[in-house]
């Protein structure tokens, strides 16, 4: 399998672990720069080009509130999650839990030592 | 916020998944209709129209092999993982692993009460 191939899936995996972290971290307001900052300290590493548009479209589907204010003479721009934002939280790690859950079922490793066999 | 813009948020949330616990399940071999039935015996519900698309295109990418195979007097494609499926599986599960840990810390719910005031 190719390199190219392998990231496409971890970026598919990590696609909606992505949109979770942003919203659970906005429950307390953060520009850009500090949301980004948060995340990696979780380690959740998120390029600016990936998170800016996920802003965006996020605010656009109405889970997220955002204003412009100074801040150290700089204007910055403000994201929280709303109300709609929050409730959407929570059915989405309703259905995280949900999925970790079946998931821990089947990697079980203990029945399947193939899958390592062959590993790296 | 409308259920379409939720059901989007849903479905990207759970599509790495469902690669991750196809690739799981075929550790060892089984055609579709046994692999769609384990899944949702793990609480994964998978449509048809979902998972036999993503089985051509995981064999394709070169992480399944398939054999047609005679049973109960009907042919079937079984499908397996590949050794660069085992692999693959094994980078993806560190991934999700690592991805998990980080969402834990964000969403542990503990010091963020706000998000659930506004929620079903």
């Amino acid at each position: 399998m190719n390199e190219g191939a392998l990231e496409n899936l971890r970026l598919e995996l990590r696609r909606g672990s992505v949109i979770l972290a942003v919203l659970g971290e906005l429950r307390s307001e953060r520009y850009g720069y500090v949301l980004r900052r948060a995340l990696a300290e979780r380690g959740l590493e998120i390029d600016e080009n990936t998170l800016y548009p996920l802003l965006r479209r996020l605010e656009d589907q109405g889970l997220l509130t955002s204003v412009w204010r100074e801040e150290e003479k700089r204007r910055k721009r403000f994201y929280r999650l709303s109300p709609d934002g929050a409730a959407t939280l929570q059915r989405l790690t309703d259905e995280w839990r949900r999925l970790n859950a079946s998931l821990e079922k089947i990697l079980d490793g203990s029945t399947h030592r193939s899958a390592r066999v062959s590993g790296e």
